[in-house]
């Protein structure tokens, strides 16, 4: 836990740099996974798997049987919360669905944009101790909205060749039309390749390992897109004199566990705010089962006292993290003064876990800083707008000539000619 | 030109090919380049304009009196051009600014999101024959639109040390801050890395030839983000027997003079809209002033004769064209059926070229089949759009069981807690 009591402006361009990773160092291996899937196809995802996940497959497909058990193992319960987690995320994705605007910019011009989904996608879920079938709900449910014709999920099984219950119950209430079991890089490699039963897809979503990060860039060269460029996940939490310890405090926890490698911050204009929300969190800290994680994190962690919200937002616009919670009276008056970040929780009761799961936003958000040029997964992460236009006789008329002395000044003669040939049709 | 009268379906694949770009080779020299940047900054740029541009500068900037004299040497014809060009282009990426819509997913959690500009943003303007001043209106009228603080153009000197007028004066039209005289692969680098002069930019947009394209890839490693993978531009016509050879031919002609690599597709279902075209084209190609490119471009073109405009419909999905132009009747039907493309053209006034300069759209598109999974530039492209939250006591309340079963089903207790705490506070 690191302090900084009213830390002079200097010094800031240091607080906010995030741990360098070193990726370079995976290239080749992530060349013979890709070069391996390429060969043998799925046969090369069941040797993967004998290696990377101990366990011996005949294939990488899911039974129907085990999607029937996987629907019985979950108790009512989750089904319930996973359902109405959807049932927000649908509302809030929905409502970017546009609704087609008809411009005419010159008489007899008509421009507009039309959405259409990118046909196929592949959603990759990390495998490991915790499942995330909450990021499953997040990149199903807007490429469902979106109309994507494949949703290709691939995860890794476990030793025993088994995929977690909730990421198949919810993959398949969400659309999912085909799930893998292979995971890692090959799982990138094969998405984006194709083998005898993947099919390869444009666009690749989902977190994962630093194979998986690698992969995913690599993936590029083959003219697939991706989500986003990844890093440590963060928040930033600005507490003013009325914001509750004990909440500010859960939050830079729930941070924490996700991983050591966590980027926890937590501003305060007030003293009293400050020294007990680090106490609150020593305390908490104790009483989490496993705080392993949340502890290293922790140790990086950075504790700021600074003198004015309005420096605060200073600070986290430079910084740009990818949660920013505003535990704020007022917080109304601040929103345009964010200017970087993934996502906001405004007040003392919007608490990130809410955006995690279930309140409607997406939680796969721009890390690293990047939330100064991208945004977070949405509805239009999964679809291309295209523009259209319509231009009548009338319409090439009254813009023919701009177009022919623009052409003519680039020195596109045949640009100009496709103009002239119609303005002479016309005559 | 090759002819092919209804194609099998199984050659299909074959005939949407690309061209395959040979980049490899030059990521070496890209790194080099990149060093020398970092390393001399405005030295270095100045150092390259000797060597690439043939031209000995004392520094970078644009002087007043350049920037005078630039108004000055542009005719009021196309001053007027330009303005209404960008009149068209204003008032079609300003539709594209969203209203805030705020939704209430579940009885007090109120979610919505909000576009705030990228804050620095770099545009790249290749120098050579033609000064794309077009460009400069299709990537800083946007921009400014969103709102980016600085909006930094780089393009190369001539041999006498200048920047093209048209070019100078559009870029002032449309808010561009500041304007530097370098180009290639040098002028990414100084955007992505800052020198004395040139700020570091957070996304870099904008054309060039393959040692400008390999270095925005390479830009990225800096975690700049970049408009969209680039390749040859293209042109898909689909004819019907209504359409006219004269248009159509131009419009080809128009696509072929872009450069030798330019991709130029034809497909008629009408076997005299077919050889006509054809015809035409050849005709129209001898009278054009420089028609090297154009001649080289047709060497690689495909005219094709199909039976039914739903199976053009379904090569051009396939090809996923960067423009598209649908000269048949009755294309209001057709519109939902196109899936992959940059922009698309209806009717037989609709040309490219209206496209290209000023009926609104804009022509920064995806080439080289990434109209499967890339939309081409808009407002959106220079903004994030940030989620907000708003979870009232109320909202906690009806939301956090659902919250707390999924965070404890992904064994993330601290997720859980930050829940747990505020039901806790409430009650």
């Amino acid at each position: 836990m690191n302090k900084y009591i009213k830390p002079e402006r200097k010094i800031w361009s240091e607080l906010v740099k995030r741990p360098v990773l070193q990726r370079e160092k995976l290239t080749e291996l992530i060349i013979d996974i890709f070069n391996e899937v390429q060969k043998n196809g799925d046969k090369a995802l069941i040797e993967f798997n004998k290696k990377f996940d101990k366990t011996e497959l005949k294939n990488i497909n899911i039974s129907d049987e085990e999607m029937q058990n996987a629907e019985k193992q979950i108790s009512n319960e989750l089904k319930k919360a996973i359902l109405d987690a959807k049932e927000n995320i649908t509302k809030f994705h929905a409502s970017q669905i546009p609704e087609i605007q008809k411009i005419e910019t010159t008489k007899g011009v008509v421009c507009w944009r039309e959405n259409r989904a990118i046909e196929r996608i592949g959603i990759y879920i990390p495998g490991g101790t915790a499942p995330l079938f909450s990021t499953v709900l997040m990149l199903a449910v807007p490429a469902q909205l979106a109309g994507c014709k494949e949703i290709i999920l691939c995860t890794p099984p476990d030793k025993n060749g088994n995929i977690n219950a909730a990421i198949l119950y919810t993959a398949k209430l969400c659309g999912v039309t085909k799930i893998f079991k292979t995971g890692g890089a090959q799982a990138v490699a094969a998405m984006t390749l194709g083998t005898e039963s993947i099919p390869n897809v444009y666009k690749i979503f989902g977190p994962g390992n630093q194979y998986v990060v690698a992969a995913k860039e690599f993936a590029q060269k083959y003219n697939v897109a991706i989500d986003m460029p990844a890093g440590p996940s963060e928040v930033l939490v600005i507490a003013d004199e009325q914001a509750i310890p004990e909440f500010c405090a859960a939050d830079l926890l729930s941070q924490a566990e996700h991983g050591s490698d966590s980027q926890v911050v937590f501003i305060s204009t007030d003293e009293k705010v400050f020294s007990q929300t680090i106490e609150e969190t020593e305390k908490q800290l104790k009483k989490l089962p496993r705080n392993e994680m949340a502890k290293k994190s922790l140790e990086n962690s950075h504790f700021i006292l600074l003198r004015t919200i309005d420096e605060a937002l200073e600070f986290s616009n430079l910084y740009a993290p990818e949660h920013l919670i505003l535990a704020i009276k007022d917080y109304e008056k601040y929103i345009p003064k964010i200017q970087n970040a993934g996502s906001v929780f405004l007040g003392n009761y919007s608490c990130e876990s809410a955006g995690d799961y279930a309140s409607g936003t997406n939680h796969t958000l721009p890390t690293n800083g990047f939330a100064k040029n991208y945004s977070g997964v949405s509805l239009d992460s999964f679809v291309k707008k295209i523009t259209f236009q319509n231009i009548s006789e009338q319409g090439i008329k009254n813009l023919g000539k701009t177009i022919e002395i623009m052409a003519e000044a680039e020195s596109l003669s045949a640009h100009k000619n496709a103009v002239s040939v119609r303005l002479n049709n016309i005559k």
